[in-house]
């Protein structure tokens, strides 16, 4: 049994669950090396305190399941079989005669699910398994930041595609179109989000919808982009200036570049995970643009692109060598235009690494 | 209010219910006019036998809730506030004092949130409301019609797009890329589902992962694609052949060809659905490639890229004029290659009409 699938044993064991029933994706992934996606149809991982777990997917993916290293039973069902009926008999089989609390994904687990597991125990109840499966993802494994550093230079490079693709008249749609198809020749099947490029007063607003605007000269660009690689995400923002920009675009873009900088230094193990928040905040607030930063600081980063840790400024966690996220302050102002510099970061056994690398000086594209 | 939403207030009436709480974007979507992916925060409708509906969103989208049309109540949370107390408020406000029976969307409501219903009246229990919804959504009004029209040209589009895109030595990524290159310099800013092209063997699987495999003279290509337009999508497949093509290819193409044709022709108001499947795989076995066709013939298509109806065999519903749905055959030959042909088909008064147009005879590509 692998050292995750372990430790996750081990919390339903002392928690006293009868079992878990793990059911989304990401945790399937994590706990499984199975990277299954069935739409409407049932996954599950269940997980006994102390019995072999077991798997319950579609027939047709059960071989995916074995290529992916699982070496632990696997109930595969057809379309005309019901997988609940399998797993209550598989249950029995494993001695889960009666049950009062089982843990299963409740933030996500569809009600009508949760009363088929609910069905075969009545009057058992369901509790949250997310903060412990959460806990087990906080601190990446050395397979994982391999991964992770391989999206995150796919990132680099669909800014590097971004930045030789802008020319006066331009849209936005033009150079995300461009991005993404550079990125598929290199084999990236999935963006880890909608990728996001933005021109002039446009990127002034945090979460702005690209559409046909033109570039020209003068303008701000903010590249807001990542891939999914191996079932990991990377997440980059970089913004450049497509000719001469004004002095107070300058100016806000040497605050949020000081503040990138700062969160960055502050970045190691020991570190109260707020106090990056609090730390890049005061850079810009000093500069007079506080309210002009309407956002957290970042967020955790892997198989999901925003998981924990949650980089605000009230979380009282304590950076860990291995844990992955986001740094990304931002300066937006209203028609203007905004800037925002992001990069994935690992923290290591006395400091940080950047995983993505694309150069930080302001660009200016002539 | 609209036709929609006093159908479905109906619905709640005649069933007896306290309220329904509808969650999912699609049907909001559908009862609203409100295309809302609010991630994991709270979205819903909330609809009542005898008074007002309302509407639960986040702040920042209350504005273009409005914008969409929608003129009854709307209770806009911010990330401090509650949005469960607030429902509740109404809920008593509007005179539910009591709840035996609410409908849900239980099939996806998350078991978190639908404890939250259930606190508010103890003892009450949740009903599904998707077959209601789903009857609602069946048959399309002639707005959803001229939205339908527009995506699936714009499908025909894409296919035109890789079918220009195809030489020796490419491969199905790059293809791909092409596709939704030029799809996105239309303006179309999200695919209904991963476009899948696929060459020679690889088309062998129903449903096959495109990748590097690339492209030569004797392949069949198959292109299986749709867009997303003003929340309605598109889901067309045609099958070329690049250069000449062995003579059991051929047979195959126009075997399936066939059958597609047949059940295009059986697609009428008073048909009973599963015999467009039936009546498409009796030319499949005829044929002796019965065992070859491991799949229903199609499935609805609106607002989601799968819904209502499913055209399975045993599907003993009768046909309506403003049905819509895909007829997509296929053979699949392991080692070999596979054909299908999708066109996205309309009911109307006395026949039907497809909304993708591309065309179907065998088109070899030199």
């Amino acid at each position: 049994m692998s050292e995750r699938l372990q430790k996750f044993t081990q919390w339903v064991k002392e928690e006293n669950y009868a079992f878990s029933f793990v059911h989304t994706s990401a945790n399937v992934l994590y706990l499984t090396g199975f990277d299954c996606h069935p739409h409407e149809r049932v996954l599950g991982l269940v997980v006994l305190p102390d019995a072999d777990p077991f798997l319950v997917c579609p027939g047709m993916e059960v071989s995916q399941a074995r290529d992916a290293g699982w070496k632990h039973e696997i109930l595969g069902y057809s379309d005309s079989q019901n997988p609940w009926a399998m797993i209550q008999e598989k249950l029995n089989e494993r001695g889960v005669a009666k049950a009062e609390k089982i843990a299963a994904e409740t933030e996500t687990l569809p009600y009508a699910r949760g009363e088929k597991l609910l069905g075969m125990y009545p009057g058992a109840k369901l509790s949250a398994a997310e903060e412990a499966l959460n806990e087990l993802r906080l601190v990446k494994e050395e397979s994982e930041l391999e991964i992770l550093k391989r999206a995150a230079a796919l990132a680099d490079y669909g800014v590097e595609v971004g930045v030789s693709a802008l020319k006066e008249g331009v849209t936005e749609m033009d150079v995300i179109a461009k991005i993404e198809y550079e990125l598929k020749l290199k084999g990236v099947s999935a963006m880890s989000f909608s990728t996001m490029v933005l021109f002039g007063e446009k990127s002034g607003a945090p979460h702005g919808n690209p559409g046909l605007r033109k570039l020209k000269h003068g303008d701000l660009v903010l590249f807001d982009l990542g891939v999914v690689l191996d079932g990991y995400c990377s997440d980059i923002t970089r913004t450049v200036a497509f000719g001469d920009i004004d002095e107070k675009s300058k100016e806000i873009y040497e605050t949020v570049l000081a503040a990138q900088l700062a969160a960055l230094e502050a970045s190691k193990p020991g570190t109260r995970i707020g106090d990056l928040d609090l730390t890049a905040r005061k850079v810009i607030s000093d500069a007079g643009y506080g309210e002009h930063f309407p956002h957290r600081i970042g967020h955790g980063l892997g198989i999901d692109v925003h998981e924990f840790p949650s980089m605000s400024d009230n979380n009282d966690g304590i950076l860990k060598a291995g844990m992955v996220y986001t740094i990304e302050p931002g300066i937006y102002i209203d028609g203007l235009g905004g800037v925002r510099i992001e990069d994935d970061v690992v923290v290591t056994a006395d400091g940080y690494e950047t995983l993505t690398k694309y150069p930080k000086e302001l660009q200016i594209i002539k």
